[in-house]
Formats: C-alpha cells, structure tokens, sequence
C-alpha cells in the first residue's frame, strides 16, 4: 500500500512565489490527507499531482495565518467542484479551539454553503503551549452556531496519562496530535499504521498437515482453525512476528516539546518532518520568535531515533537551491547543520511539490 | 501625473495557476489603491512591479471569497513588512456590510497584531441588491469590539438623491461607489479626478498688459489680482476651459445594475472595468449566476459611453490567449462578442500582470 507525502508549501510568515505557505499531503490508499493549508494552497494543489477532490481530512498544527488562511477558500473551491451527494462521508477538520469559529464566520459571511458536509474538531490547548501573555481563551466563541451542513465535532483535551489527543482511530491507522510550545500554542500530528500479521511460517503449516488453501486466509487474517483430528491452530502458532506499520510525524511551529508526548509519539518515526525556520547561528532570535533552527530539530530527531528527518518552513530568505541568487541564503546551510547533530545521517529539506514515499516494511 | 491599472487576478471563482483571484490595482502619484483581493494577492503582488507597501486604500465589491479571502493574509504581511510607525496613516478599508467581522475575526483568531493602524469603512447595501433570499443582514456581528489599532470607520449609507455612496474626498479627486445587482449585493467604484484649471491664454493677458512673472501663478491656481490701474482680473478671464480629470470605475461582479447610480457615475469613462464572465452563448446561465457576458458589459459601457471597455473576471476555462490548450475555450471570442456591441470600438481583455496607462488629458 503505497504512502507518501508531498509538500505544497515549505516557506515561514507568508506565500511567496519561490515557498508557498504550510501546507503538506500525505497520501495513502488514494485518500488524501491535508496538513496546514496557508493561503494559496488550492492553488499549489492545482500545481502539484494531487486531487484536492481527495482530500478527506485536514489537520491545522496552530492558528497563524500561514497554516490556516487558506481553509475558508479551499472548501470554497472543492464545493464549487463538486456535486450535491447526500451520502457523501464529511471532511473532518483537526485544529486548535478557535478553528471552528474562524471558519464558521469565513464561509457565513461570504455566503458560502459547501455541497458537502464538514465536521470540525477542536483541539484544547493547555496555557502551557506559549509565553502566558500570548494566550487566548477562544472556549466560548461562536458556541450557539453550529456549521452548517456538518454533524458536531468533538472538542477533543489531553489525555494526561498518554499526553496526547486522540484524534483517529481506524482499523488500520491512529492518528494522535501532541503539544508544541510556540508563540501561540502548535500541535505535532502521528499517524501510525497498525502492526499487520506476520507471514504464515510455511515450514510450520507443512509440520502440523495444512495443506494450501482457505486454511491458509483464516490463519493469515487472524482466525483459529480446527484440524481433521479435532487439535486447534492458532494464528500465533504458524506466524512470523507482526510487520510493524509505518509512522509519519509532521510537527507544527515549535522552539520545543511540552510534556512527554512529542517524544514518546514519534519514536521510531519514519518520517519525521520538523520546521527549521533559521539556521543554527540564529538560534536565539528563532527562539524568540517560537522557532526551531536545524539543531533543535535534529536533537528530537536523535532522542526519538527517527529513521528520516525532513526539514520545512525555511524563512523566505532561503531560495530553493536551483533559484538561489547571490544574496540569498544557502539553503543547503540548513541540511549540513542538522546532519551534524546526527552523525551524518542523511537530512531531507523539503521543497514545494517534493513527494517522499515511505516504503511498506516487510 | 501618471496614472495606471494593473491587474493581479482575472479569474471567476477561484485562483488558478493561470489566473488569479479577482484583484486589480489602481496606481497614482506613487500610491496604490487595492480593487478585491481574492485569495493569493499577496503572491501576485510580489510577482508584479508593484510594492505591497504602497497600498494606502483597498475597496472590496463584495463578500464573496474569490474577492476578499486574500485581505487578512495581504494585511499580516504588509505588517511582517514594516516598522512600527505611530505616525502612519491608517489603511483604509472599504467593502460591503460584514468585511470588519470578517477581518475582526480573523486577525483575532490568527493572533494577529497589525504594526500600523487600519480602517474599515463599511457600506450598507439594500435589499434590491440580491436576490430575496439570498439577501443577510450582518448588521448586528462584532459591533461591539473595535479592530485593534485603528480609528474607527464609517459605516455608509446610499445617498438616495444621488444614487450612490461618497468614500473619498480629497483636493485632486473623488471615489463614490454605486450598486450592482448579483448573488448577493455587489458594488462598482468610481475614481474621478477633480478638473485642472484650464491653459493661460496668453493672448488675453498680453491685452490685459499683464508681463509674465508671479501673476500668471496666481491667475493659475484660481486667485483673482489687482491690475495696477485698479482694474482686477479673474482666473475666468484668462483661462482657457477647465481640463476635465480621468475617471476610472471597476465593477464588481453582476448581472446588472440596481437604480441610476452606475450610469450616472460612469458617464465618460476613461475606463470601465466590468466583468464578462461567461460568453454571450450562456447569457442565461450567466445571469442565473449573477453574472455578465460581454454583451452585458458593452451594454453599459456604450450606455455610458465609456471610452475604453476592459473584462475580466473570466471563467477559468478561458485560459490565457497564449497557454490555451486544446480543451479551452477561446478568450478571444468575448473580446470579438463585446466589440460587436460597440460599433467595432476596440474592447481589451484583461490578463494577469497586464498593466494600461491612462494618460493625463491636456
């Protein structure tokens, strides 16, 4: 089953012609699923290879207007595109409390009714995601109004034993999202496959007298079966150890973690995409600014062991490296920057339309 | 003094590689005046010759997405941009009934905290502007919370003996808006520039005995002066006829026009922006849509007797005259369909980045 993730915008603060504003789709079994959606999002969809048809589920890291402005349009466009179907499932849409009112108040005032339904979930920030004099209650906006044309969403809180949100669960997949701190509070997203059954040990089946066929599925998708001589095999008993699924991390603006739950989520990640903002010689002002530079990224890379690092959300100082001019920053900076801080594992730095596919594991 | 047009969006709907969202600007004596600001203006204005940072006034026709999902992301730039300055003029705001709650909603939820002062200025429409029921009053939203950082703005009414709405009014020129009918109420803007005094007819003055020197400046600029031999001498008496200024209207979307307003204020024109959303072959479901096809257009344009009629605002299966595929419908043909109207007099289509001068009259 084939996954992969393509970026649609890698630029910090704005859109620009060279790095669109966040946006990123993870693609898997056809559907796609949309992280950040800044302004002129649709419109790098219509660029890229993608369906924006496709898109089932958006996931909003935090509520600055790079991650977000472009929501209100890009359901605009995908209503105009499509055709009045009843049974149509929603497109669900993960973001922090205020996402909904945002919204609701974009698409009521410029008298947008979308042909299909959405349900919008909100994800309540602890006050310890950003500097206390940041933070903003957004708890009662726009309670009484629900979105039309959508069932209710959850106003999903923290677990604080597993510190994590549960935000999907499916027979294949989880989704959780874990706490950033930033200027304003910013969420990291997991999806992770579940771990599918191991092969059938061929050997094993040929010792106990099964023989090819049926037996072989039931035994495969879980289900014990009764020989001939009334013994009972168990899938346990004729299978290799479950294939573990694969994990992609897509973290949000951040200068750290909050509690245990960034670290925990993203062990052992695939994928691991993390915002760079700055080079490391700027690591105080990107502090200052909730940002991460290189260095901070791979220093969670290394604690979680991440497989892949994938650097994003470059300042807009950074050109692409084929269209760097001579006062631009070297973007390629960045990558030596973070490979340093693990011993030279190779570091990714995402550019608008780049796909990464994350093999099955086997 | 130059005086030019440059379009940044041409597209209905929604912003295509190909066109952008609906948005022009107005440039004169170095200040630009922001027409709609669909989603992406920010990116076409970065990919122009124009500077952000010379908007000083922005006029939204109407809430409709494709018209002003741009503004709060244009705004956060152009402060990411700048340097706070106390003394900064505010940058006003002019849109329909609704476009503060909006941009109040969004700065707010975006933790937005402008560096320099805005002014929204809102024009109430009446009810004949839309269809019945398509028609909402946002009379009541936010009214109790002020845009942080701004003066407040007027809120305008139609002034019924003259059929429109005064915006502007300074020593050079006016701005008035006017009603348009469409799917929901939609407005058309007038810039006119106020007469220059008219030429010294030199003639006259060398029969009055005048020499030239600080005499002729005085009778210029409108003020009378006493001859030696106690005579005075009126402006009216050596100035040739006053020199009318230029008048450009760009409409918002529409299917017509409500009351005598529009062809009142748009008698003359230099320019008349109007839009030719679909060609005169889908006049009915152009009109169903509350839009114009270019016959609609060149109606009112020789109603009025503008001297240079532009559309734009094409249905993005119209792609550019030079990137039409195959499939695309041919852009040229609404240009011929308007022409056909006028007795031939030449109708420009407007294009992405397409700049026109309008010359100064003498």
């Amino acid at each position: 089953m084939s996954l992969e993730i393509t970026f649609l915008g890698t630029g910090s603060a704005y859109p620009s012609p060279s790095r669109g504003a966040s946006a990123l789709v993870l693609r898997r079994e056809g559907q796609c699923w949309l992280f950040d959606c800044g302004e002129g999002t649709q419109t790098q969809l219509m660029r890229s290879h993608l369906r924006a048809g496709r898109i089932t589920k958006i996931f909003i890291t935090h509520l600055h207007g790079d991650h977000f402005f472009g929501l209100p349009g890009l359901l605009c466009t995908l209503s105009l595109q499509s055709n009045p179907d009843a049974s149509k499932a929603p497109v669900d849409i993960y973001g922090p409390l205020g996402i909904r009112s945002f919204l609701w108040r974009s698409l009521e005032l410029s008298h947008s009714q979308l042909l299909f339904p959405i349900t919008v979930h909100e994800l309540v920030p602890t006050r310890d995601q950003c500097p206390a004099e940041e933070f903003k209650d957004f708890s009662s906006l726009d309670r009484g109004e629900e979105i039309p044309r959508g069932p209710p969403g959850r106003v999903l809180h923290l677990d604080p034993e597993e510190d994590s949100y549960l935000l999907v669960e499916e027979e294949q997949l989880v989704v959780r999202a874990f706490r950033l701190f930033h200027r304003v509070p910013s969420f990291g997203f997991v999806m992770e496959e579940k771990p599918r059954p191991g092969k059938l040990n061929v050997q094993k089946l040929k010792d106990l007298g099964i023989q090819p066929g049926p037996s072989y599925g039931k035994l495969k998708s879980g289900t014990a079966i009764v020989l001939e001589n009334g013994a009972t095999v168990s899938p346990w008993d004729v299978l290799e150890s479950p294939i573990p699924g694969r994990k992609i991390c897509v973290l949000g603006d951040c200068s750290g973690t909050v509690g245990s739950g960034a670290e925990r989520l993203c062990r052992g990640a695939d994928v691991l995409v993390h915002e760079a903002t700055l080079g490391d010689g700027q690591t105080d002002k990107a502090r200052q600014h909730g940002h991460s530079t290189p260095g901070t990224a791979a220093e969670l890379a290394r604690r979680c062991r991440a497989k892949r690092l994938v650097l994003t959300h470059f300042s807009q100082r950074y050109r692409p490296a084929g269209q760097a001019g001579d006062g631009d920053s070297d973007v390629t900076e960045l990558k030596r920057q973070a490979e340093a801080r693990l011993d030279g594992q190779e570091v990714t730095l995402a550019e608008d339309f780049m796909t990464i596919e994350i093999p099955m594991k086997r």
